[in-house]
């Protein structure tokens, strides 16, 4: 079902980057799996989605051994709770203290450093910020708007930030653009370098790519770095991002991945799978499971 | 009126940062002035804005002395005869031959490379690119467009990008944000990291700070760099720009100067003056006239 030397294998073939040894080594160290959610357990698209084949199963597969789950998104068009329970009517065996996510994580930090928001976010992410003093604002928050991205919305958060004497710019993911089913969309990223080139700053992003969004998963199943495996579609902010935190990445070739992604410059996953259910039969095989 | 030593002069001291002999040496070799507009000549806003007191007279004086004159903008919320009208309004001694703006010599490029743009602008500028072939879209120009910097357009500019092989952006100016009646703007710079960042591309810069764009203005006068003096009230573009292209440069404080500006890390003017008129006093006071 793998191989372990190539690596350009062909579509069909998983492809696992490091030395047969070193992989064994891995999965028999691994104590906790972390999950990307779109493109991994399901695509996006309308009526909320549909999930990949086998993937349903898989998550099940991974409850029942031995390794701890969670799931890391950088997911802010919708509250924790309506996202969880989005997923669970496609079928997933999931509950919101499994899930990390962007918008919760800000909170706390806007709590510890006492930092009142101006939000420029979905309005169906807003009511995570509702115990969130908002008046006199002395920070911005941004994350995927989408359509709310108006000129006039993206003026209002640049005000607030420019009449700051040390503007503090929240992003949350810094993503390029994701795929709907109707095409390529801009995503949070390209709005937080439009604030940042405007009032010359650097966000501060919550989510993936940062190791603290990373650290906080791994807290929460108290383990180390190097004892747990991270798997999503995107090679850069999933894949990348563990690995720099120290965790090893599978990429899927399901959701955003591009077959471009296997010759990317400068991150080489751990292994490239066609799934999550061929990751998970790897994984298990492996642990005799 | 000025001082020739102290660096950081109060706002109401005009503050020449070369030596008093350079200065003069400057002043006495000097051929043309090239003025900045919007936050020089007058304050946008609504109605088309106002005059900033003494400027009118300042341009008249120009003109009645020995020195040329040619106006730099990167104005492209309306076509060059619709602007330069509306200054006339204003009592402006101006014609449509003196003004150098972005969009005619955007399209000056499109037609000698084959290019058939996708127009991220103004509606009110469109006019100056009614001759221009657009179908079948292999760049994108983005402009100041404003309000109709809207989630979808600039969604439908990044698509139009993405699909090339080799994306080309073009980019009239890379200002980051204005001043207007109501307050600051987000400036087409802004939108052009967006989509630089979405793509993957470096924009080709049209306008200032581009030393072509200077270059346009002196060639027309037919004098050298050192022989001309960039008065604006932008330090990056208007003042680094011609400084970078061998001029010398002005900041006037009117327009979006901000005091901070007098301590920028990386662009120092020449000299700072409250306004227009009083960069004209000094200069034609230096020059016996």
């Amino acid at each position: 079902m793998y191989r372990g030397a190539s690596r350009y294998a062909g579509p069909d073939t998983a492809c696992l980057i490091m030395a047969e040894k070193d992989w064994k080594e891995c999965i028999k160290n691994l104590k906790g799996v972390v999950l990307d959610m779109c493109g991994v357990l399901y695509d996006s698209g309308e009526g909320g989605g549909t999930p990949i084949p086998g993937s349903v199963e898989a998550v099940k597969r991974i409850k029942a051994s031995d390794l701890q789950l969670r799931f890391c998104t950088n997911e802010t068009q919708a509250t924790r709770e309506k996202f969880v329970a989005k997923l669970q009517r496609m079928g997933f065996d999931i509950s919101v203290s499994e899930v990390f996510s962007p918008a919760p994580a800000t909170v706390a930090i806007l709590k510890e450093r006492n930092l009142r928001p101006h939000l420029l976010v979905h309005d169906d992410v807003l009511p995570e910020f509702d115990d969130v003093e908002k008046t006199d604002p002395n920070c911005v928050v941004v994350a995927d708007a989408a359509d709310k991205f108006s000129y006039q919305n993206l003026n209002d958060a640049f005000r607030v930030l420019i009449q700051l004497e040390k503007p503090v710019l929240f992003s949350l993911g810094r993503g390029r653009y994701y795929k709907e089913t109707d095409g390529l969309k801009l995503d949070v990223g390209v709005y937080m370098k439009a604030l940042e080139y405007a009032c010359d700053v650097e966000a501060e992003v919550v989510g993936k790519p940062a190791p603290m969004f990373f650290q906080s998963a791994l807290t929460d199943m108290g383990i180390q770095p190097q004892q747990a495996l991270m798997i999503g579609d995107d090679l850069v902010n999933d894949v990348g991002g563990a690995q720099n935190f120290g965790m090893r990445g599978l990429q899927v070739r399901t959701g955003k991945y591009r077959p471009s992604d296997e010759k990317h410059p400068t991150v080489t996953a751990d292994g490239y799978v066609n799934d999550l259910a061929e990751a998970v039969d790897i994984i298990l095989k492996h642990r005799g499971q």
